[in-house]
């Protein structure tokens, strides 16, 4: 079963998608995402320059030989656009190998290991008592997990906070914008909010929330411990990641269950990190991370050391991503939550779907492989737009992380 | 895709070989490996009593769950006899999931990553110049890579050294014959025969060994340090293994690459020796370490370490596990050798096998699932015999490893 | 002392026992526990297909000699099956020599270290108040070291709760039941049951509890340090064992003593937990770690790292595996407490026993070797009814620790 | 000083270069080297989409702001497209600064540590005695420093060897090439060249090989040990480099200097590999590893642990990233040596360059900033051509280390 062809496509329908879809001589085709959210075109030219020439003649079947093909011939190894190209094409191969077999992508993972994947909620508030309002409004939606994120009082920005009524899409047209941040205020505000939720709400429900990589070691374990009370089911990247050794002081003063990994994009990335147990959930999303062949390793990795999938799943992947993911929780043992944002109404426009919410869980339906279509006419009325993610500087001016 | 009846096989082609079989409302059936060297019954038995009632009903498709139904839910974890049985499940499910989808195996598994598999030779002989010989006459038959066993002068019996003419079995009907062992003029004789060996016929062929388990540490740091001259593809089960920690001192002192694990069960059994590095081959089998679900996330653990897989593939495993190995060796990229030695003409006649071996490789065709089938009324006509492996005793008496 | 018969007894008076016998030519006959829950009969076939024509012609004095035998002679080391089985020929050997020297077991062990024995009863309730309320009953009875198990509100099934009026037995009959389990609620809930059981009754007895691996390392820790207010005695099994770093991170965050242990069967299961001292006491039981005779080298490493006995002792273990704890437990230096749950009255009808408990412990005569007799002819009575352990799922259906 | 205008000039001088070119108000512009070979146009792409538009109007005198900006403001950090993109941007800027200034970059470095830059020279051959002989020449061209690279007797292909009678240029148009290669008889013939080459020429001159990651650990272990008698300045690149600690094992068995890197961007690459002092020297080169700013980080956390700076420098990296090392190279205090390839003629034709080699050395002039001009007009005459890096096969087809 040779590739004939493959191309690129890039869309915005609400926000910017890159899909690569693969064409076989059986007649089958695949689709992978390759969205790197303020980074697409790099992926683009990634693919149609360096990749899919490449690709052109090789049997779709062999998965396994065409990712190491990629990700050893780049002989530049990993980074975010090396390894969005090489997801876009890895999901593109499974989705046509689950079409070319006639089965969904779960089966060829290994069958279904759940029946509905429980995924949680982003609420967030321009302040204390809206975003508490925000956690009851997704609690009424069935929600039972669910992320709060609200303004930090004498912070003029704050990570997942949407500006006017509109759902949290951080990056904007054009140039990034430049936040102002400071963490100090973050960590006295954070314990708050928390047990106002918990007081408010009570405890029968995952509580979860995102630091976004703005605390120090010693800031992240104080953090830690000060959530403990409030009975987090994660406390994300609390600090930013490439040092993995940087996360040993939380866990030497916190018990507070501890995600990582939504810009990470390799196995190499998670090592230290799962093999001195300093973390409990993995957020590398399928897109970034090298794709399904890639994350079923990491995957494996983390069950020996109690660790469980968590990926990250906001609108910046898109449904083909999203869907990809919903079988891979099926399949695997160790999964823990997805993350759930909806796509905006013109996403649906463009990508047709095979999965739906209900009282607080995802399920996917039986068309084969990944299963999500994509139409190309429609995806050709939402033209690419620069957008670009934030960035943050604290009040000195100093730039930071966001 | 329900399962729907479950019997298992004893038959002794030969040896002796236990076979699960499968059976699906779809009118597909799948076949696993249940063969514990000397220890048939008892798998036969958990099997039976314990496993095959609480498989009926269940959907074959679900791979993963029904692994960690059998694993956790057995309560006493890991250890031949359970993991057997699991591994046995496990191989008939992917069996009948490729033929369900009518695939070969290795497709299921990521597709081919190499066209052929390359396998080493047993050349065993009753003194030095006869393991000489053995090792010429492996390589006129085209063999690559050869393991090289031979009497040690001044010890009664020696692992891998056949008695008569035949193919070495060391199992022998009924009860284990006592053989008499000592390591010291092993140690000091293995250079000899390596050094023969190699100015014999050169070094362009790969060279393997197998110590058995019959060295301590220092022995064994020893040992491979004097076979550095020699070039080694490497040193198989130089200590007793259950102690991971115990080949450390091999590695602080020699670079002979080590291979260990044919009696392991469990990734487990793998997790000190993987991550700090002190070994280079997993040969953990299919049928004894817990199938080809368990296998796949050894195999990934052990490619973040540059660890290679290394099959066990002596014949006292069926030729399904042969059979699932070559599928397993042809997807992973972390492949190093796979064990060969075929089995007697018997064997063939209950097994129709889909694998042949030519000039140095094995290669293996394109049936959908594993692909072997057996001929159940062939097997009735060979009987179950009980035997045993030999124990090993130092001269003094002492009960030693085998 | 020649072995001159042995067979292997399976009955159900109440559950399902298996017990060894072997007859010696000198009218000496000695008996062992060969129990292992839900996997009975792949002891069963281990025992006679494998060992039991071996042992015939063995002396039996030479217990430490026969253990290796059946230890490096299996090959496939470790595990459930093959240990539960070398335990019961290794108590059958101590039971006959102590009947050949007439003297008690506990003498041969090196004598008494103490007079009786500190047990521990199982305190359950289907909620709160009566898990308090069977508190109260047990200290009633003189019990000075209590487990106490309860229903989770919010969770459908919990470990160590009996459904009817009857003493827990988890095993049920034919296949297994599968439960549903959160560990969220229980974390949150747990804390209460403990608080209402020291502020009803005082810190002045020892308090027990079993978390049945149902934690991750980070939620283990947080459950131990969330328990030092009430200053227990030992928290059970507070993750899935097979990774023994998985202990490191509860060691870091609390001083609750940990004690671990019933499902494992070597001390190479032991040796990361003892050496790097994550634990308090070990639970392995006699019957399936590979007898007196291994047990005693457990003992001996633990002393060293200032680790303590504390026995399986729950009724899926025969009589005669519980008064050969009582003769261990007796002669130890570092005893630390023995679990005790009494069998329901058919065990005694077949099994003769010579220990008692009396306000808080146990004490055993002076019978010769183990000293506990069956009456094979009532044996017959109660033929073996197949029965499995419970599984259990997560809500989502995911496979879980039972 | 405001940057007003950014452009990405492509062109192929004899092969690809990548150029960033940026003016500011001052009337002062900056060159940068964006070069990623065989991976030109995503670099391409990622300035010219996502880069440039926010770096108009940034002051260019704030260097590291702008650093941060990249790095953290793209999100998805590290890689080689995103850290080639902002070395780019980091050294036109510092060329900028050098030019604003009228001085030198190695100036705003810190200074000269040394006149002249040590250089080592390419030394290949088609088989032993090619190589031995180009090793004299390079000796009789004047360098003291050599790195020595030959065909493998019996291996198809070999990193370092050129095909035909021109300089090795290994990306070749189109499509990647698929080499063959096997590391058993490369560890065999080594020591053989190194030995003719050391018996031919003596040791008066640096000896280096690329070892151009194709080892294990074991193997790359068992080669550093066997290259000792050959006193090597350095054995590069032993084994792949994603998981620092595969280094370990080689440290404990050689005491042969390795230098790793030249394919690594960030820091983080190196942490372990220099705080356990596994290297010697930092191969990392500044147009891909986050430019001038990175670098010093680099070098000084080098500094402390004894490591030393030995820059990548084939002519897959453009004639401006070679005078920024040349001019780094000066500046810092632990420096090691520079590699050195001769651009083609066509590349001089384009880049005018200000650094010259003579008897072993390179020097670099005092124009200010980097010093290398562009001649644009001429750039365009030499229109980018697709090419790509080879990859490598082993003989049984299992894709590999190129």
């Amino acid at each position: 079963m040779k590739i004939v062809s493959a191309k690129v496509i890039v869309c915005s329908p609400g926000r910017n998608f890159v899909t690569l879809k693969l064409e076989t001589d059986a007649g089958v085709y695949g689709l992978g995402d390759a969205t790197l959210n303020g980074r697409e075109k790099a992926v683009v030219a990634y693919l149609e320059e360096h990749c899919l020439p490449a690709l052109i003649g090789r049997d779709a079947r062999n998965i396994e030989d065409i990712w190491h093909y990629f990700y050893r011939g780049a002989y530049w190894r990993r980074g975010p656009v090396t390894m969005t190209a090489i997801s876009a094409i890895d999901m593109a191969l499974w989705d046509i190998k689950g079409k070319a077999l006639g089965t969904p992508l779960y089966n060829l993972l290994g069958g279904k290991s759940r029946e509905r994947v429980m995924v949680y909620a982003h609420a967030t508030g321009k302040e204390l008592g809206d975003a508490v309002d925000a956690v009851g409004k997704a609690r009424d939606e069935g929600f039972v997990a669910i992320r709060v994120q609200s303004s930090v009082p004498g912070v003029a920005s704050s990570y997942g906070v949407p500006k006017g009524d509109r759902a949290y899409e951080p990056a904007q047209k054009g140039v990034a914008e430049e936040q102002v941040w400071e963490t100090a205020p973050y960590l006295r505000y954070l314990p708050k909010l928390m047990d106002r939720v918990r007081s408010t709400y009570g405890f029968d429900f995952h509580l979860l929330h995102d630091v976004h990589h703005r605390c120090t070691p010693s800031q992240a374990a104080r953090l830690a411990k000060a959530m403990e009370p409030f009975d987090l089911f994660w406390l994300e990247d609390p600090v930013a990641g490439e040092l993995q050794e940087g996360l040993r002081m939380i866990r030497k003063h916190s018990t507070t269950p501890i995600a990582i990994g939504e810009v990470f994009n390799s196995i190499y990335d998670y090592t230290t990190l799962i093999t001195e147990q300093l973390i409990d959930y993995v957020r590398m999303p399928i897109v970034h991370g090298g794709g399904i062949t890639h994350l079923q390793k990491v995957a494996a990795l983390a069950a020996v050391y109690h660790v469980q999938m968590g990926f990250h799943g906001a609108t910046d992947l898109s449904p083909i991503n999203f869907a990809a993911s919903l079988h891979f929780d099926l399949a695997v043992n160790n999964f823990g939550v997805q993350e759930y944002m909806p796509h905006v109404d013109p996403a649906f426009d463009v990508f047709k779907v095979n999965y739906k919410f209900e009282r607080g869980y995802c399920t996917i339906d039986d068309k084969p492989g990944i299963g999500v279509e994509i139409d190309e006419e429609k995806a050709k009325k939402y033209p690419y737009v620069a957008a670009s993610l934030p960035v943050a500087r604290r009040t000195d001016g100093t730039m930071f992380h966001w």
